[in-house]
């Protein structure tokens, strides 16, 4: 019945989902490993001094062996959050690191669940399973999760509605690529205005740069979407989430809605799309299937 | 019954305050405000990211005028987090910084609470509230309820306990010169083995500086601090905190028990000392009479 | 900032609303009243010995004059609940009701929102804003929003999806001329299969009276449900939820998408119907009028 | 890392506890198991009807297969809620129920913690635990801890304190022979007024009467215990209240402070007694050792 999280990765993004899972108790053993030992280390200290406040959570650092029997592991790590516009040029740092940090984790003999965070994140989990040879249903990631949440916040400001009540999603790639299909996206059971749909999916694609470009990172909204889908893994909640999920005819990763439980994807559903979109969403998997071809 | 916070200043302390207080609802209508507008602009953003999938919070950035209605205002305003171990030393930069920020606030008609982050703690509480003239039941700090939370972490590690089933207190200065009265604290209904007490006090009064070591700040657990006491002060809780509250006698402000409710303090009730520790409170108060006095 | 909650009326249904908002933290003083005094303050008690455990709040009993600065007064009183299947049977017994307990809650000056869960509800939410006089946005029912959840849980089941996966409304009567428009219903962005709706709607409809026959009343879904709207009315949240709202056309109240915040409704807004189901609420308008031209 | 409760007897009491632990997201699958089938089905029913508003909880009924994997069974089972004040007198009619009951459940290979609330509970507890021949640390009640939320919620309503801010504990058994060690009570590291005392002791000892008195039973505080005692076993938390565990030397279960995880009762802890509190434990076993040797 234990509920134990490895984050691989406490920079501004692991750190803040790992803040994330200790506010909302989501579990009760967290294993914190980042290249830099001092940081995870302050950072369990940090996340320790809230549990007179919050729950007690147990606070592991740096042991990969500690994630042998963990539930889930959320990969953040990273180059430093980016600079450039476009996440598909981070690439090849972060294999790098795949390829330290997976072999590692294997070799614990871990059985779980892998949520990939770390952009670009589409082909990033696609290596992940590449590499760990672990199901795909058991490898996926956080995908359009966050592009969803920004596209429902942006209508919600527009229509002065809680983001919540707005339905829909954002589909493709975690990234340039990434389309809204409109048809998907309703307020009270009414479809959106035409007029207000290409400002929208444009505010949304770019809300990232947008962000970053006043603190330097995006933290709050993408830690908040890990931890909202890594609960809905360890109490089984069958939920449906855009996640970064494996389509077997384009054989890449991509953003599409799934539901999650306690096994990692239960099943993968596309809405049906208009003819513009179906071509959007083979622009995206081409773009896609471009960066996995590295 | 809409609830209301301000937070002056948004660096590593004030966002994440911020965060905590949107992920686990508290406040309805947050207002941010830094010297740096556009980083106050993309946190806003970054938290509005959450509400799909937390709690919707109105979020709005540098308008003084939105404060008149504050239930609380946060101030975490302060030099960059700071490199030295005494927070003493930080106190001219943010004395600037009150002259430049409280009259804005008072301008605006503001009438409700002052909780003040930013360090050195107690002193800077004292300056709030000489400088708005409010009450003193108005205006209090976080005080030593972070260190009695690390006292407990502590504790609770070494016992193998939850913290928050330690009782007791940190008081005196949110600074070197706090102190642990023992005989207030409990595990079980008993108290604590005299052996285990000198290192416990010094891991506690170390806390920060070993967490700002590995991070270059500390943010988690003072900002789940300040979001505890501001759900007491906007629920009307009644709950007791060791807070930097305002004595009568010393003329200073320290790290006391005391109740909080919807008009701030209601009362301060020192526990019965030993005589070493009165020796210690005592100390305590020099030390922020000295600084206080600048 | 302080959220007052009165609850008149606290059977089965009014005591376990008053138990959820205690146990969720979503107001911080209740106001209990009903017949039976010695029942409304062992309640208040009862309610009392959870705080320890979960949050504070201060509960009053018996006194209408607290209620002139609730926030929010849920009407669950009623004839004890009912034996019969047909909602609409119970109303003359609780028109005396309302002739009782309305004129002294107005009497207080009591300016907030009135959320009527008594059956039948859209025709007590009728007579409750006729007796009041109070303005139609402050006066709503619970309506269909318990009638979706159960649409959800049972196609939420039967698709072994978690329920609020599920989007769409069933509208029209609390009670059985409600229906279902399934243009509105979807999972994943896909609508259901014709196969099985129409067993869905008819086991929506009946859900009541299946929970009735095993333990004598429902209390736990439908508390939950008041509980939740409160806390949309005292949060200012701006959700959408399906309930029984004022039809400036048919004159009535009925159930309908309707965004709920700090004011009330703030809007109401019905999807796109196709003639069938046009039909059917045109059906379920008359069933309500029927029985409101009493 | 699945979270499974059991509960047997979904009275006022043990549903009361499904529904706090599905409203705060406890477990995530559910059984319950009454003498009435059809009860237990409605309940399952009401309780999902919550789930579109709060967690997706899995609810089987009446199988007792379903309770081999269990984390935790609360025993809620017993003659409906009493008319007598004392409770020792329903014991005769609950050890026939738990001859019926506990081969069923040790059948399944069970190999949980049992948590006991049937009264009178130290005695129900001790026939529990022999009978199904578990480990002690593995079968224990609530014991005292319902009657020490009573005692902070009396003197937090007299001292107008939030109640989770009085330390302390009621001792002995849940039952007339309770004592309050005084010496534990503190509000704010000071003890209670010795005026206060006697009157809190005596209110503290009826409130459960009182309560029955006006509503027929009590099901709100106590069902908040278990629930809040179930996290702290399904979760790790390592906490400490005072439940009902069994004393070596006394031979029996009575109310003690104990820390609570997932392997059930870690370690037991009576603080310091002064001599007139000790000759009141040593009366509460002796009550408790009569009851027991029936």
């Amino acid at each position: 019945m234990k509920r134990k999280v490895g984050i691989i990765g406490v920079g501004n993004v692991g750190s803040q989902t790992a803040f994330s899972l200790c506010t909302r108790g989501i579990c009760d053993a967290l294993v914190l490993i980042d290249k830099d030992e001092k940081k995870a280390q302050s950072h369990a200290l940090d996340l320790n001094d809230m549990a007179a406040f919050t729950n007690p959570v147990t606070i592991t650092t740096q042991d990969y062996v500690e994630l042998r029997d963990a539930d889930v592991i959320i990969l953040a790590a990273g180059p430093e959050m980016m600079a450039q516009e476009d996440r598909l040029t981070e690439l090849d740092e972060t294999l790098e690191i795949l390829d330290d940090v997976l072999p590692k984790v294997m070799m614990t003999g871990f059985d779980g669940i892998f949520l990939v965070i770390t952009n670009p994140c589409d082909v990033v989990t696609y290596f992940v399973q590449k590499k760990t040879g672990l199901d795909h249903h058991r490898v996926f990631g956080t995908g359009t999760a966050l592009d969803t949440a920004r596209m429902k916040r942006i209508l919600g400001n527009l229509l002065q509605v809680a983001p919540d009540s707005i339905e829909g999603y954002v589909l493709g790639e975690h990234g340039d690529s990434q389309f809204i299909p409109w048809s998907t996206v309703r307020l009270a059971g009414s479809p959106i205005l035409e007029g207000l749909r290409a400002s929208v999916e444009k505010e949304t694609r770019d809300a990232g740069w947008a962000i970053l470009q006043g603190k330097g990172c995006t933290n709050f909204g993408i830690g908040t979407t890990a931890t909202t889908i890594t609960k809905a893994i360890l109490a089984d909640e069958r939920r449906i989430f855009p996640v970064s999920v494996f389509d077997e005819e384009a054989q890449v990763y991509l953003g599409l809605p799934a539901q999650i439980g306690r096994e990692g994807i239960i099943f993968t559903s596309c809405p049906k799309l208009t003819e513009d979109e179906e071509k959007k969403l083979q622009h995206s998997i081409q773009v896609i299937q471009q960066a996995a071809s590295k």
